[in-house]
């Protein structure tokens, strides 16, 4: 379909929440085992009997943030999202933070989405087990490959996945909730092991295990990663845009909450035993399992309990969840382009990255998100427990500068408003919108504090070094703008050149040099000569003589090259004329092939290429491009055509 | 030293036999050891008794080879060498294969060289031993660093160790038949050890006698490579020409010979036990001596023999050798890119290996011929003997082409020639070349039968295959040049545009765009139009009312752009005047930053350059580059210029 026959073709809110929360609703397939593992270091009895408290306050947590992000749709429907409220109300530094976790975040996304779905298809796909990282970067290579060519996130066909998904993950939760009330909900199959603490974690005091705690809700805040996405959507969606975006927020927040609290509830009751180190602190009558006992994720063992002899339902859960993943690990490769266009707008990353239809800088970004998210898998072996701990911590980030950035954005509002209905409803967003700051904040402290050492500096590094690099492009971008100002009443820069000297650069007499050479008699030029490089007397011997026979109206000068130098001679000669007559415009006219495949590129125009490369840094020189279509060239231009990453997420569809 | 200045600088011999003659007389570092070895396999009596035969044959041979040669070199003096000789009297097909032997062989002197003198190094530098791959692959990063800097092959630079290496060499015989004739000459290491004869080569009928002979002679054969260098290099002699490079031929022909016979008769004194499997085939009082062995070179041992308690010899022995064979990787790397430019001359290879000066190009050769050279070397763990069986095949597959070539060339010459004197000195040559083409065709023979199973056939894939690619490469010239040919009549293509339509693609009024502006205005067009695309629309208005206030005498148009794209209005836009009259020029005027640093690039003129290979697809328009200097690209020009490998022996110096 071309472009602009897409226009029209918003996103009604049932593909909208397939598009926009296949990431959020993902992360239950691994928040509860967080959760449950960290706790788990003090013991099992801890996990089992704690576990839900932990989830009730991620659940809080998530309520708070999801209603102060419905009042950023509102405020902020062009879909600049945290970035452009920060940059709007905090300042641009306190913008390219919010940029440099998010984009942090959408590789980390990418490794953990990946790992987790691969960590889940092997409870029902057992092959896989040992060959984790392998599979996850098979599974990221083949997403570069899809987003590379151009797969639309087009709505039905990622609609489907997500809402097996949410039909799977609710429906056995419906089935657990019936057999427990029932009174048959089978125990899970690591209900009989006893779950040790870990060395250090025997007898916590107080503080010690307050610590503890913390560090498994800020685990289980994982569960809030890709809330922010549906800010960013805004304008993909239908009329009322904003509304429709608040209500599918809203919705994603519902069914996110639903799944998380029915997981940690199916996960108590059939008494799931989770360790971090299942080998040494999970014990069968007293003696460590080992390295022989293949731990499955909470998912993958509460859906083996509740379907118990249905294992088509088990293996239902597992595909549909390493399904949902990979799609929330693709919509990084979506999300991520159109950060970096609204980045390069703002001129801290190359400027054609914000051009739609540049595949070349899309392809980039997206073998630069591809590269980092296949990095990261392979040092942490797709260990999804170790990367949770980078993960979290740029989500808070973006998620405080923005709420703060709300309130302040409220309080600039508040100064001019008149209309007490509207200073009444502001006055409650800023309430809203004041606690989301002050919780995201609080969590971001807990974040840090408790993973600052298992890894969550790494990600804080990572984003200081964006930042910097970002800085770095904007200021290059300051400094060329200031040189290349006009000064007012400086004429010089709109002289006319004197009189034009046309040169047409002629190897042999064939049709593209005979356009070349129509097409530079076509302006009219005050002096015009063929120029030749001699570089085999013979040949251009030959060269002479044909020009003669063939009567061309213009005359050929041959340039000496006794080191069958094609380049320097002409340099030398453009720049004589120019020291000759410094006032006269030089326009160098070179023919060039039109070619339909890459390798013939590199058999055709290389010479042509370098000389324009030299010439060019000759002031007064202008190079004429005169192209020559070959006969291979015909139907290369529909080719350069097709859709790109982000389209949907941008309403460019 | 700027190239123009260089051009009186020619090679007086004795720079010139260090600079062509290194890969050959490096041989004798490698060439004693395969005889040895391969006789070895019978056993250790059959090694010290007849190694000398099996060399006094290469060296006849040798002598044949270097007698022929003397007569090519006065015949074809312009450096085409065997592939100019087999194209003109054999036809284009064979000097195509003796082009596709030579590439090849040019990887294989890197990786052979380079190994060999690792193993060489190794008797003096113990630790490098068991990293023999990781030494050679690091040296041979080395050299192409060195290459791709531009690293010229200055006389007397390259001088200094070939001649260390001919007085080491010359010197240790001179000592060692010293102490022979004076009776004191000691035993080598090894003399103590038993040789047994490998599985399967014990009581060897007459047959399998003589084909092991003439497998060990094929080896030996290792010793003729390189020879063929100088008859490539005949440009680079001080004149006369000819006449010096046939006697240069001659010197490294004689030196050669003398080392080759000195070690084999060394060798032969010490009792020198040399094996293939030396943990295996080497027996100390009946026992195998292991792993733990480590087998010395035949220079090493010999070298310990001569020199008994004078250490330094030793050592001066082994960092020579070592040193030259270094040396003889480095001839590969200046050659490689000349018979890269010959081949591209006559439209084999991209065109633009041709022209010198073009690093890009160099710089692909010198990678793409390092690469090779450095996978051999990993595949086959830097093992020269298993490096040798791939080696020697092109070496023939290029004399015996050659010298058939010669047969022809002076049959020619001879159909038209009265002079008696002439005649009978071509009559000579003639027999001369006979019976060279008669031998190598021969010992070609030998070596593809004794060692295809062994690894030769590998080698004749690798020339299969260049060979067809670089004959697909001409037929796609010739394809083009018939498309691109004027036939005699065809007014068309001479046809003058009736009119040209301007066009200034104008983002910000700045300076560039004011001497775009400037520019188009001063060739005098008949329409004149500024274009910008209405991408932000208060971008587009601020742009049209500075456009006014500043009064710019040209019309400022604005493109509609709905999905944020630039290239497509503009090329619509652009097809479109052409489409309304089609005998229109439309000229489209693109400013471009020029810029100092690659990173530079990333950030300016992607839009430019996106655009240009777009419109450049629709005939009837052409692109006009627009350069302006940016302060970061001074001194830039100057930084793109230096020397190129291949410069000394083409001559170009």
């Amino acid at each position: 379909m071309r472009s602009d026959r897409l226009g029209e073709t918003l996103l009604p809110k049932k593909l909208a929440l397939p598009v926009f929360a296949s990431d959020a609703l993902s992360s239950v397939a691994y928040a509860p085992d967080e959760i449950l593992l960290t706790l788990g270091l003090a013991g099992g009895t801890l996990a089992l009997t704690q576990s839900w408290k932990i989830a009730l306050v991620v659940v809080a947590v998530m309520a708070v943030v999801i209603t102060s992000y419905r009042q950023n749709v509102h405020a902020y429907p062009s879909g600049g999202g945290d970035y452009e409220v920060a940059s709007v109300n905090l300042g641009p530094r306190a913008g390219l933070s919010v940029a440099s976790a998010l984009l942090v975040d959408y590789v980390l996304t990418v490794a953990v989405s990946v790992s987790s779905g691969v960590q889940n298809a092997a409870s029902a796909f057992t092959f896989i087990r040992g060959h984790e990282a392998l599979a996850a970067v098979t599974i990221i290579a083949v997403l570069t490959g899809m987003n590379l060519r151009g797969v639309r996130e087009s709505g039905t066909a990622f609609a489907i996945p997500t809402y097996l998904f949410m039909t799977a993950v609710l429906g056995m939760a419906g089935v657990g909730f019936y057999r427990k009330l029932a009174g048959d909900l089978p125990l899970a199959e690591s209900a009989p092991l006893q779950l040790r603490p870990e060395d250090g974690f025997t007898h916590l005091g107080s503080i010690a295990m307050a610590f503890l705690f913390l560090r498994a809700f800020s685990s289980g805040c994982a569960a809030l990663t890709g809330v922010e996405a549906i800010s960013n959507g805004v304008p993909a969606f239908q009329k009322p845009k904003s509304r429709n975006a608040a209500t599918t927020l809203l919705l994603m927040g519902t069914i996110s909450v639903t799944m998380l609290m029915s997981m940690v509830a199916l996960a108590g009751w059939t008494q799931v035993k989770y360790a971090d180190d299942e080998a040494n602190q999970l014990l069968r009558d007293g003696v460590p399992v080992g390295e022989g006992y293949v731990q499955d994720t909470v998912m993958g063992q509460v859906s083996k309990a509740v379907f118990s002899d249905f294992h088509l339902g088990v293996v239902l859960v597992s595909v549909v969840t390493g399904l949902i993943l990979v799609l929330a690990a693709n919509t990084a490769f979506n999300g991520f382009p159109v950060l970096g266009s609204i980045l390069a707008r703002d001129g801290f990353l190359p400027r054609q990255l914000h051009t739609r239809g540049d595949r070349l800088a899309f392809s980039n970004g997206i073998l630069i998100l591809a590269g980092g998210a296949a990095f990261l898998v392979v040092i942490f072996d797709a260990d999804v427990t170790r990367l949770i701990q980078l993960y979290i911590v740029g989500v808070f980030v973006s998620f405080t500068l923005s709420q703060t950035g709300m309130v302040r954005h409220w309080n600039r509002h508040l100064r001019v408003e008149k209309d007490p209905a509207v200073r009444s409803r502001m006055l409650r967003s800023r309430v809203i919108n004041a606690v989301g700051a002050t919780m995201s904040g609080l969590v971001l402290v807990v974040v840090l504090a408790t993973k600052f050492v298992h890894g969550a500096g790494y990600a804080i590094a990572a984003m200081a070094l964006l930042f910097f690099l970002m800085l770095a492009i904007r200021r290059h971008y300051d400094h060329v703008s200031d040189e290349l100002t006009v000064i007012e009443g400086d004429t010089k820069a709109q002289m006319l050149p004197s009189r034009v000297h046309a040169i047409v650069l002629v190897a042999k007499i064939h049709k593209p040099t005979l356009r070349a050479l129509a097409y530079a008699r076509a302006t009219r030029p005050s002096v015009l000569e063929a120029v030749t490089v001699a570089v085999d007397p013979d040949e251009t011997k030959a060269l002479q003589q044909e020009w003669d026979r063939r009567d061309i109206p213009v005359p050929l000068k041959a340039l000496d090259s006794p080191y069958r130098e094609i380049t320097r001679p002409v340099v030398d000669y453009v720049k004589s004329i120019r020291t000759d007559n410094p006032r006269d415009l030089v326009v160098v006219y070179i023919p060039q092939y039109v070619v339909g495949h890459w390798w013939e590129q590199v058999l055709h125009n290389q010479s042509a290429l370098r000389l324009r490369t030299r010439l060019i840094f000759t002031p007064g020189v202008m190079v004429s491009t005169v192209p020559w279509q070959l006969a291979s060239s015909q139907g290369m231009e529909e080719r350069m055509d097709g859709p790109v990453a982000g389209d949907v997420r941008r309403g460019d569809l």
